[in-house]
C-alpha cells in the first residue's frame, strides 16, 4: 500500500453487496482505522446505475462509468469486483490485475471456472486476489484454510453453503409444504432470486466447493468433474419419510478423501437429527472441516446478504492493506495455479449409505423381488418402511435404507428394479451422509 | 525468515503439546512444505525431561538443557514457548524477544496477565508474538478476529472455552451425577488435571476471555476486573431443576457491550436448550461472535489436547514464516499495548435474567414474604416452580426465574430473602443467558 498506510479502493459494481461495502468504508472509516491501523479510502465507484450508491451516501464525485478511470489512478490500490458472472467480471479482473491492482472479489463462479488462470495472472503482475466473500458470506472459512488450519492434512469438508437452498429446505421440512410453494413464497419475500436456477440447481454450491476444496486439499479442482444435483427435484414425500426415520434433508457440498482420490459432490442429503449440520437452519450456513491434527472444526454464520458479505470484502481489503493476504498469496503452495490436479472420483465410486423410495404394485411377492435385486448387487439393507397406499392408485411407497455400498451398485440395482413389472414409478434415491469420524492419532 | 524460505524453530517445553508440535514438524515436514511453501526445521528442543521428545522421534542431537543454546543460534527464527505458567515462561519469552526471535505460544495465563508488556517488548525488538493456540485449541478464533472479522465492530462474544469444565458439566447433566463424583472419574480417565483448580475455578476461561475480548473490542482488558465464578460449587439439584425448565448449564466466558461499558465475566450459566451453545458437549468448545456487519458467527472444535493445540502452534509458525502474522502484529491498531483501557462494568451492573433457588420452611405465607422482597427491588418474576420437600428436613426448594434486571438488585434482594426467618439456607443464584440478538442494520 501507500507508505502512509492509506489504502485506495475502487468499487466495481455497487449493488446489494457493493452498497454494503461502500457503507462500511464511509460510515466506519474511523472504526476501521482504529482496528486495522489503515486509512481506507473509497476512491471510485464504477457502475451503470448509482441508485444504491446514492442511498448509502457515496459522494457523487466518485461515480465512474468507465473502469479505466479507476484503474489509471495511482491512488487505487485495491479493486473490488462485485459485478458477478464470468464474462464482464472476468475482463474487469484481468484488466485490474494487468494494471497491478490487488483484487478483492465475492465472485465464486469466476474463481471456480477461471481461478487458476487469474491466480497465475495476479502472480505475474505482483499483486494478489483475496476472496473470503466468495464462500459462506462473512464467515472466515477461507481465512481458516489459509491460516489457522494450514498445518493440517484435510480429510474432509462438508458445507451448507447456499442460504437460499437452506431456507427453502428448512421451510419445506418445517411447514410440510411443497418445493414450488416454498420457492414462490421465498421469491415474494426477496429471499430467492427471480431466476433461482444458480442456487436451486446446486451450481452455486459447487462453485464454492471448488474454491474451498482447492485450498483445503491443495489441489487444482476440475469444476466440470464435480457431481452436482440440486433441490429442485426434491419431493416433500421424501422429506416426510426421512423425518420418520430421524433424518433432516440439507443441500450439502462435500469434498472427502476416499481411497486415493477425492470425492467432490453437491446434492441433497439426509443427515441424522444429531448430525452437527442438521441444526443449521434458515439462511445460516456452516462448514465442517476435518484435519488430521485439529480434528473436527465447524464454522457457522450468515452465508449471504449485503452486510455479512460486505464484512468479508472489507476484511479482505484490510488484509491486503496489512500485507497479510499478499504474503499468503505470494508464498503458499496450495494455490490452484501451483498445485497438482486433483484426482476426482466419478460418482459411481462414491461409498455411502442410501435412502431409496420405490413405488410398487400392492401385490404379493413385491418385496421378495426387490430384495433379490439388492442381494445380487451385494447391497445390504439396514431398514425397510412400507406405508399404506395413499390413494390406491399410484402404487405403494416402499422406503429402504441401505448399509454403506458403492453408488455404482445402487445405480445398477435401481435400473433393474425400475424395470420390474411390479415397480410403477422410478425409484427415488437420496444419499445418507453420516457424521464424519475424526482420525486423530 | 531466512531468504531461502527456511524457518528454524526452537521448542521450549516438550510435554503434551510440545511433543505434538515436534511430531507435526518431523513427520509432516513435506506436507507442511507443500502447503505453505516453507521449509520448517526443528533446530532445538529445550527441556529438563526428554521422555516425550524421544517418544515422538526427536533427534537427540537437538536436546538442550539451556535456552541460551537455542537463542544464540542465528538459524533459530521462531521460539515456541510451551512451558506454561507466568514465572519461568515469562522470563523465557522475554529472553527470546530480546534475542529478536518471534515467539509462538499457547500460554493464556501469561498473555492475560502480561500481554501488553510482552507485546510492547516484541514490537520494540521488531518481532511478533503469535498465540492462536492460547484460546480454543486448534479452532482459529484469534485468526478470525485479526482477519476475516476485522471490519466489524464486535458487539458480543460468548465462549465455552474450557474442555475440562464442559466435559464435567456434560457428564453431570447426562448422568445426573454430583460434581465431586464426575471430577474424580475425569481425573481417573486423564480428562482432568490432578490439581484441577485452574480449570474448575473458571480462571483458565477468564485468561482466554481476556485475550479474546482484548482483540474483539480493541481494548486493553484488566484481568483482575473480570468477574469469575467456577463450576466447583454447582449443585446437581440446580442442574436438574434447570433441565425441568428447559435449560442446560454451561461454563460461559462472556464479553458484551452494555450501556457504554463492557461486561466481562466467567460463570456457570443456564442456556435454553435451543441456544446455539447448548449443544456443545464433552471436550468440544465453541465461541459465538457477534459483529455489526457479519451478524452471528460461531466457531467450534476441540479446545484442548495435544494434536489440536499443536495444529494451532504449527499454523502460527507457518503464519510467522509467511509474514502474515508479522504484518498483522506490526500494523493492527487493536493490540492491547496500543489500545485504550476497556471500561469494564462491575458485576452489579450486569443486566440479565436469573434463576434463584430458595430454601424455605414449609409454612403458609412464605411465597408472599418472598415475592414482597422481589417487588420492592423492582424484580419481575417470570416463573415459579415449587417442589415437594425431599425429606421434610432441609426445607422446601422454591425455584424462581426472573425477567431481566440488574444483578445489583438481585444481590440486594437475596440478602434480604436470606435474612427472612422462613428462609432456611442461602439462596442459590444461576444467571440465565439468553440467545444474543444480532444487530444487523
Amino acid at each position: 500500500m501507500a507508505s502512509d498506510n492509506t489504502v485506495g479502493v475502487a468499487l466495481i459494481g455497487c449493488g446489494t453487496v457493493g452498497s454494503g461495502v461502500a457503507r462500511l468504508l464511509i460510515n466506519d472509516h474511523d472504526l476501521l482505522a482504529s482496528r486495522s491501523g489503515l486509512d481506507v479510502r473509497l476512491r471510485h465507484v464504477v457502475d451503470v446505475d448509482f441508485t444504491r450508491a446514492r442511498q448509502v451516501g457515496v459522494d457523487e464525485g466518485l461515480f465512474r462509468k468507465d473502469i479505466d478511470d479507476a484503474l489509471k489512478d495511482p491512488r487505487t490500490h485495491v479493486v473490488v469486483e462485485l459485478v458477478g458472472g464470468t464474462t464482464l467480471a472476468r475482463t474487469f479482473v484481468q484488466r485490474a490485475l494487468a494494471a497491478r491492482k490487488h483484487v478483492v472479489t465475492a465472485n465464486k463462479a469466476l474463481l471456480a471456472h477461471h481461478g487458476a488462470e487469474l491466480w497465475a495472472m495476479a502472480r505475474a503482475h505482483g499483486v494478489c486476489i483475496a476472496f473470503e466473500a466468495s464462500c459462506v458470506g462473512g464467515v472466515p472459512v477461507i481465512g481458516a484454510l489459509l491460516g489457522g488450519l494450514l498445518a493440517n492434512e484435510i480429510d474432509a469438508l462438508y458445507g451448507i453453503v447456499n442460504g437460499t437452498c437452506n431456507y427453502i429446505l428448512s421451510a419445506m421440512a418445517g411447514r410440510g409444504a411443497a418445493y414450488a410453494d416454498v420457492l414462490a413464497q421465498a421469491q415474494a419475500d426477496g429471499l430467492a432470486e427471480a431466476d433461482p436456477t444458480l442456487d436451486v440447481s446446486g451450481e452455486d454450491s459447487a462453485h464454492k466447493l471448488a474454491i474451498l476444496a482447492g485450498l483445503a486439499f491443495g489441489r487444482r479442482i476440475d469444476y466440470g468433474a464435480i457431481h452436482v444435483e440440486g433441490i429442485d427435484t426434491l419431493d416433500i414425500a421424501d422429506i416426510r419419510y426421512g423425518a420418520e426415520l430421524g433424518y433432516t434433508v440439507k443441500l450439502l457440498a462435500i469434498a472427502r478423501r476416499q481411497d486415493d482420490g477425492l470425492s467432490l459432490r453437491v446434492h441433497p442429503a439426509f443427515l441424522h437429527d444429531t448430525h452437527p449440520l442438521a441444526g443449521v437452519n434458515g439462511p445460516f450456513n456452516a462448514v465442517s472441516i476435518f484435519g488430521h491434527a485439529v480434528g473436527h472444526t465447524l464454522f457457522y454464520g450468515r452465508g449471504a446478504g449485503s452486510m455479512p458479505t460486505a464484512s468479508a470484502v472489507v476484511s479482505d481489503i484490510l488484509s491486503v492493506g496489512l500485507g497479510a493476504a499478499t504474503a499468503q498469496f505470494a508464498r503458499l503452495g496450495l494455490w490452484p495455479d501451483r498445485a497438482e490436479p486433483a484426482r476426482q472420483l466419478p460418482i459411481d465410486q462414491l461409498r455411502g449409505r442410501y435412502y431409496l423410495r420405490l413405488t410398487c404394485q400392492d401385490s404379493p411377492g413385491v418385496l421378495a423381488a426387490v430384495t433379490d435385486v439388492f442381494g445380487r448387487h451385494r447391497i445390504s439393507l439396514s431398514g425397510v418402511l412400507q406405508h399404506e397406499p395413499d390413494d390406491g392408485g399410484a402404487g405403494v411407497p416402499v422406503v429402504i435404507t441401505t448399509a454403506a455400498t458403492l453408488e455404482g451398485n445402487i445405480r445398477a440395482a435401481c435400473r433393474e428394479i425400475d424395470a420390474l413389472p411390479v415397480v410403477t414409478a422410478p425409484t427415488v434415491v437420496v444419499r445418507i451422509v453420516e457424521e464424519h469420524q475424526e482420525k486423530l492419532p
